[in-house]
């Protein structure tokens, strides 16, 4: 997982550190914290994170586009409503989605957000409380109100560590992503991502979480931000293909309530870095996903739109022969021409190119078996593989992310009663 | 995979038989051969074979909607075009997918067509001539060319089970169904449909081919009967959600140029007898996916439309999760709501039952843990299971097909070339 290459310092306007994680740093007016209160019996593991605001600041979500809902995306979609996308604190508990659980799960998750906001001091639809982790039981709610004073006493600026373990359920590492930028006309500012998710699991699914927090400048729609910037990273990012009742992705912004009206350059400016992060986070956890053994990035070019790489792109990356493929160090271009043939994208398969790493496969309707020696080796020798496809319709491009299809992944999905 | 229930000897226009895998009987008219001829070299087996009507019968032809097409679909679709839907002989071989070869697999396929043609003395295009296997390298022409007088001269009666051998790739066993039908208003007929499939696979890509002939009744428009049956059987079937460029279902009916007006009952007794020999068809293909160990059918019920059931059948169907959880022997209506909550058709979750086998897991938005171990008990107990789901909004209902996935399934995908 490269980082991306720095924006030359020389560029009048902007300059933008790379996108690291060596170390989970909040922007400016965050606070973090994350404790073991005992949801997930079996394991001692924080299970339960809070990071908290100097005040309300400009927020937006998005959540899941399934119908079987996850009660927080019910109760925290009535919050934003009612507080006008303003956001004093997110609570985050794993080990348990209260999902499926009724009039019940939507009682639980109100009464902690209620004593949570009595602790801070704020009205109620100010926090956000989401969870993740087994569907079908209840909170143990109890647990969790005993732990919130401690969380709100030691909220600090360096607990984004934590709080990145606490949300994990199947990750195998936790998901910080952080950039620095330089703005000449305006004070420096750092975008953070926080993520969570590696497919739909144990013992019923999990979730992905995104939190995307940021001290940069105004921006007019943090909605109509999150929404773009969502469609260019985390919905392009498939793991099994399946999509959880609770996935949820926020943005909240520390600075966004200055009065000071945004440049174009400085909007322009976040949502760059907003994106880099995001696009990051999706590397991460495909990277991470159940049974992984490679990153893989799928590159479509050549197309009429965006939409259509992107829908080509998506399509390859959830093809299980094309990551049984991947799995197996197959430079199999068929199976990638293929998929995209299928993805409902009009083009011309004898026109189109297909490459693996650097080497071309498959181009003018015929294969190249003299490069699949090099591309065998790319997909031999690299955690992050590229597979690529020009589809010859035009000039849009798009990437995807995924990761390689292996027998742990049936095994962790399938084994998990026995 | 029971056969369905005969319809009872009582009812006074038509009686149909069960629909069987006893023998694989030709309806009249037809005849049958197969040849190993040496495409695949590392193994003897039957690769090459030849079903021949008395004369040209009326046919039609669905094929695969990837935009990636074998030479043959092209081929075959100008032949069918060019016959007005008239078809002497069908000739399949295995081994070789003769796709992604540019003009050259155009014109070995036209070459091979034509010699076929002369022996048997029609015109080249009533003879369709289709490949599965390998894509990407050049079909052996010559020794195909060289078998052909041999498949004409032995063509016969019984030679079906030969034909069925010589189209599998990597199917573990040959796909045959047959049903007899007794008309009191006209003479009996014969329904037989012969399969192969079992995923995209080896070494490349493999194709699902579905041949349905029958003696029966003249019907005004094959066509479209052909994909109305498709509608409700083969686009309801999946084994890994990949789709081949060589898929193709053919319905080629000996009796349809009768002069004889078909009645109504008719036609609809036809149409259902090829749509339950289509079905099983079906069943039989997804109990040989990949490394399975499981046949799943999935039902959907209470549907707004037919079309809606279908929709969210296959995506449950579909869903990797809720196949490992079949593997696994888990009872996991979450990972079942979960899939039909992303299919795009709008339900209420909390209005919805899910079923395993007899027991009743989820309703009333909650689950039944007391029956998750006799769900349990089905999914250990039977070879083919049964995965339910009532969306509570309306009374239509549809079916899918499809396997558990295995870890054996990444493997034989992944592990080809190793």
């Amino acid at each position: 997982m490269e980082p991306k290459t720095p924006t030359p310092m020389e560029q009048p306007i902007l300059s933008r550190g790379r996108v690291s994680d060596a170390r989970p740093v909040l922007p400016s007016g965050f606070k973090a914290s994350a404790v073991h209160c005992g949801i997930r019996v079996q394991k001692v593991k924080l299970d339960l994170g809070l990071i908290v605001g100097a005040q309300a600041f400009p927020a937006a979500a998005l959540f899941t586009k399934n119908l079987l809902l996850g009660s927080h995306v019910i109760v925290c979609r009535e919050s934003l409503k009612k507080s006008g996308g303003k956001v004093r604190a997110l609570l985050v508990n794993s080990g348990n989605a209260n999902c499926s659980t009724g009039e019940q799960g939507l009682e639980d998750n109100r009464k902690i957000q209620g004593a949570l906001a009595e602790l801070i001091g704020c009205p109620p639809e100010q926090v956000l409380f989401m969870s993740t982790g087994v569907i079908g039981a209840r909170l143990p709610v109890e647990k969790i109100l005993g732990a919130l004073q401690g969380l709100v006493t030691h909220a600090n600026e360096r607990g984004l560590g934590d709080f990145a373990q606490a949300i994990m359920t199947t990750d195998l590492v936790p998901k910080v992503r952080t950039v620095a930028v330089e703005e000449r006309s305006g004070p420096p500012f750092r975008v953070t991502g926080v993520a969570k998710g590696s497919g739909m699991i144990h013992p019923n699914m999990a979730t992905m979480f995104g939190f995307l927090l940021s001290d940069g400048p105004a921006v007019k729609d943090v909605k109509q931000v999150l929404r773009t910037i969502a469609d260019k990273s985390f919905h392009r990012l498939t793991v099994d293909g399946d999509t959880s009742p609770n996935d949820t992705v926020l943005f909240w912004n520390s600075r966004a309530q200055s009065a000071q009206t945004p440049s174009p350059t400085s909007e322009d400016l976040l949502f760059q870095s907003v994106l880099d992060v995001s696009q990051e986070l999706c590397r991460t956890i495909a990277a991470d996903g159940e049974g992984a053994t490679r990153l893989v990035t799928v590159q479509v070019q050549g197309a009429p739109t965006e939409e259509a790489a992107s829908i080509v792109a998506r399509t390859i990356a959830t093809s299980p022969l094309t990551k049984t493929a991947v799995h197996g160090r197959d430079p199999n271009w068929g199976r990638i021409l293929a998929a995209a043939g299928r993805a409902g994208v009009d083009f011309d398969p004898r026109q189109a190119r297909v490459w693996i790493g650097d080497a071309d496969v498959y181009s003018e309707g015929k294969p190249h078996p003299e490069n699949e020696g090099a591309a065998h080796l790319h997909l031999l020798n690299n955690h992050e593989v590229i597979l690529g496809v020009d589809l010859a319709k035009g000039t849009a491009s798009a990437e995807a992310w995924t990761c390689d299809f292996s027998a742990d992944y049936v095994r962790i999905n399938a084994d998990y009663r026995s």
